[in-house]
């Protein structure tokens, strides 16, 4: 007779518990979310301040729930900063959907793990439809497939890896890159540091992505591209791939897909689409056709939690035939053996991409596409794009502020100009420096909350509208604000030259 | 005067609307965490089943509140496994706790993006705490550090990632691997694949992971792997890393850690320390002398989702200096500019991986400690292999089942083997098909729920205890069900030569 030790449940709360501790946690998302208009975007607090007040060392019996609650009221309330504020108009960064919030508290209680079908039917089954909607927004063919991630890098990586894969020869998953032709990726300057990191954690090197030189619109330009390839080529290097930004980071951009796309096709390279950002205009009636010769990528990145305003973090990587991410990320391991023929599973995805273990990412997506529907969300981009256009006139019907870069999609970038200021004389530098302060500033005010570009050398000043709550008054008040700031700021530092 | 656009506040819920979805949504959590002990494990469903049940074309208009909870009721009721399930054993994927579900509403609700401390001042200070925990927990210096990550595999390849820049010379990450001296890891044959695809990833390749012999207890074998670090240096490679399990995914073994430093030490080889699976026991009084000798790792990757029964997904990289992280991925980009000495933030953990925007998966983990106390924690890992051992003990008194390795942590690895069936004759090529299907019958019948390890060449089941929810009757079930189906199956399947 063998002795079982006596159970120890304590870890185990009851469901009573939960859903005290759940109730608690909900009356305090619903009145953030009544106070959220009234509370600052963010509190300019500095480091050793809010590492001091979120401290504690971690008890041997465990808080209180009630202590718990007071605990989480004052990260919430007094220690955030909150990109769903209607001021916030920051980095690109998605507002947070309410539908997507709730979804994750549902995929984490019942902790699906979308690595293997087994340990997750419904949710993997789930995310082959996000995938497949996402693939036929975007116009690609049947074949296509992909998955969530865990936010635009990963999927931007895994498209660089499964491009590398498929076009420096065989055995490069066993043999590695040493000793064959040198991989070669375009770009254009503008395109955000992922792709760089990309080439860095693939092993090709950031040097061997060519940063291709940008036209008036902040767009690939096509001539410096072909005449750095045949370069490349005649260097005796291997030209693989080229990554086009459909919405670049600073100005909103896209670069010529259809040429670039024509010249991948001359060329044999994979063509990696970075839509990061800009990726949800295909949701768009009004604005899809800006991205046309998208559905002509082998590969595509986009961020839900960027323009699909889903709850950080997640992503999504498409590829044009499923079989590239198998063939660059499948693995055998005697440890999770089954017999598919004998269960009727379905697809593992854990054997797709980088990660074994997966969160459920799609649920939050799915779920806020169900209770917001299509048109909604495509007005509602399209909305973000004509306040981006209302902010961008306002700016040029002022004497105070001047547009830096054309409008494409929700993106503005602008500076504050004192109209008293004369030309010349290191005006420009003192611009950089002006709007810079401006900048943190307002950061640190509250009120509202934007970021920058730097555009060529100059420093501007950079909303970018990815928050359903944005509406004009708050563009509005980017630029009282602003003026405001401005104003006091160039007292204090408008050199006496001037 | 420039013309507003009307408001579109569409997809802005009302506080009122957000309570009512969550409170439904909390409700039926509470309802699945009453049930979840009488519910199956798995329903045993197909792919095309469950594909076409939980299939909706994305509705133009969004679902009416009652029809999306209809949907989810449907999804987490029928249509999902459960990892939380007191009878779930398999595959080392932890329970899921209950606060750390809660957190996650939470950290969703206020949408931390924790790439960027100014986006998420009290979030990224909660990570750094965090990670000073484990960090001590483990006894790594002062200048350790380190982050939360999606999960085990991206740990393991940012640890893989830094060892690459370190070893292998000045301007990799710019000029990418290509001739270079080929650089080459080792670990044994028992490793994860988590391991050698990271290796792929980073462009080393996976013939470059040498599979370094085992002994007996399942462990690394030591004169083999000098061995081959010997031939590989005379070969003209470069050895650069050795990575040792703690914990290895089919047994729980423990490579020799404190030799394997000593062999690192001398070779000047990064040691990094695959401790997703058993990393926790450093919080156990009674287990934490098995890890003695992880504290000398340059790092070590372990998952919170697995044996702190964390939601899905969220690993955690330590590296024994903080400095290498960000010489491994730290980048320049203009458009997150800022003056952190007029701001005074803190530090931006999107530079230290390969991620920018990241979720807060911080929060689940430190709420999870927080409520319920290192020493419980510690206690119940200690019963989870308290656990073990009672089962190891049933099955070695037992005549119908064979302990098929040795017990360390809390896996335990046996055979149902029919008392009546004779030695010799394909014995053992009998038991590896009876077992084979005994493990499909299992999982499709929903009582309990295991996986299994391939060992040798040997097809065996395999328990994994990292779930608080399981006790000793749930153990006495594992027999009882592979009892009975086993001998069910062995009367269908037995060969009339026996």
């Amino acid at each position: 007779m063998v002795n079982p030790p006596e159970p120890f449940p304590d870890l185990d709360w009851s469901p009573e518990r939960a859903r005290a501790l759940g109730d608690a946690a909900l009356e305090m998302y619903e009145e953030w979310l009544r106070r959220l208009p009234d509370l600052p975007v963010d509190r300019g607090r500095n480091a050793a301040e809010v590492s001091e007040a979120v401290h504690l060392d971690v008890p041997a019996e465990g808080l209180r729930d009630e202590e718990l609650l007071e605990y989480l009221r004052k990260l919430v309330f007094d220690y955030s900063m909150f990109p769903g504020h209607p001021g916030f108009l920051a980095y690109i960064v998605g507002g947070g959907t309410v539908p997507g919030a709730i979804a994750d508290l549902v995929a984490a209680g019942i902790n699906q793990n979308v690595g293997g079908w087994r340990l997750s039917p419904g949710a993997t089954e789930i995310e082959l439809h996000v995938v497949r909607f996402f693939a036929e927004q975007f116009g690609l063919p049947d074949e296509a497939g992909g998955m969530l991630v865990s936010g635009g890098s990963i999927a931007n990586f895994i498209g660089l890896k499964a491009a590398r894969d498929a076009k420096s020869g065989a055995g490069v998953r066993a043999r590695g890159l040493n000793g064959r032709p040198q991989l070669v990726a375009y770009t254009s300057q503008e395109v955000h540091f992922a792709t760089t990191r990309a080439a860095d954690m693939i092993g090709i090197g950031t040097d061997n992505v060519r940063l291709i030189e940008i036209d008036d619109q902040y767009r690939m330009d096509l001539v410096a591209l072909e005449t750095r390839i045949d370069e490349d080529l005649t260097a005796g290097l291997r030209p693989f791939c080229i990554v086009a930004s459909l919405g670049t980071v600073a100005t909103g951009a896209i670069d010529p897909l259809e040429p670039i796309a024509d010249l991948c096709a001359r060329h044999g390279l994979w063509l990696h689409v970075d839509a990061a950002y800009g990726g949800p205009i295909v949701l768009s009636e009004d604005l899809r056709g800006l991205a046309a010769g998208v559905e002509r990528a082998d590969s595509i990145a986009f961020d839900p939690h960027k323009w699909l305003y889903t709850p950080q973090s997640g992503g999504c990587i498409l590829v044009r035939d499923i079989a590239h991410l198998a063939e660059s990320f499948s693995a055998d391991a005697g440890y999770v053996y089954e017999d598919k023929e004998l269960t009727g599973r379905g697809i593992d995805l854990g054997m797709l991409g980088p990660q074994l273990s997966r969160s459920f990412w799609a649920l939050k997506v799915w779920v806020s596409l169900l209770a917001h529907g299509t048109d909604a969300y495509g007005r509602r981009i399209a909305h973000d794009v004509a306040l981006t256009r209302y902010l961008a006139d306002r700016i040029e019907a002022s004497d105070r502020f001047e547009l830096a870069a054309p409008v494409g999609l929700s993106i503005c970038c602008f500076r504050y100009a004192p109209p008293d200021l004369p030309n010349g004389g290191g005006r420009e530098e003192y611009l950089d420096l002006l709007n810079e302060r401006i900048m943190a500033a307002v950061q640190m005010d509250g009120r509202v909350y934007y970021s920058n570009a730097i555009l060529g050398e100059r420093f501007v000043l950079r909303t970018c509208i990815v928050n359903f709550r944005t509406e004009a008054e708050h563009l509005d008040q980017v630029l009282e604000v602003t003026e405001e700031l401005g104003a006091k700021l160039d007292a204090e530092l408008r050199p006496t030259h001037f």
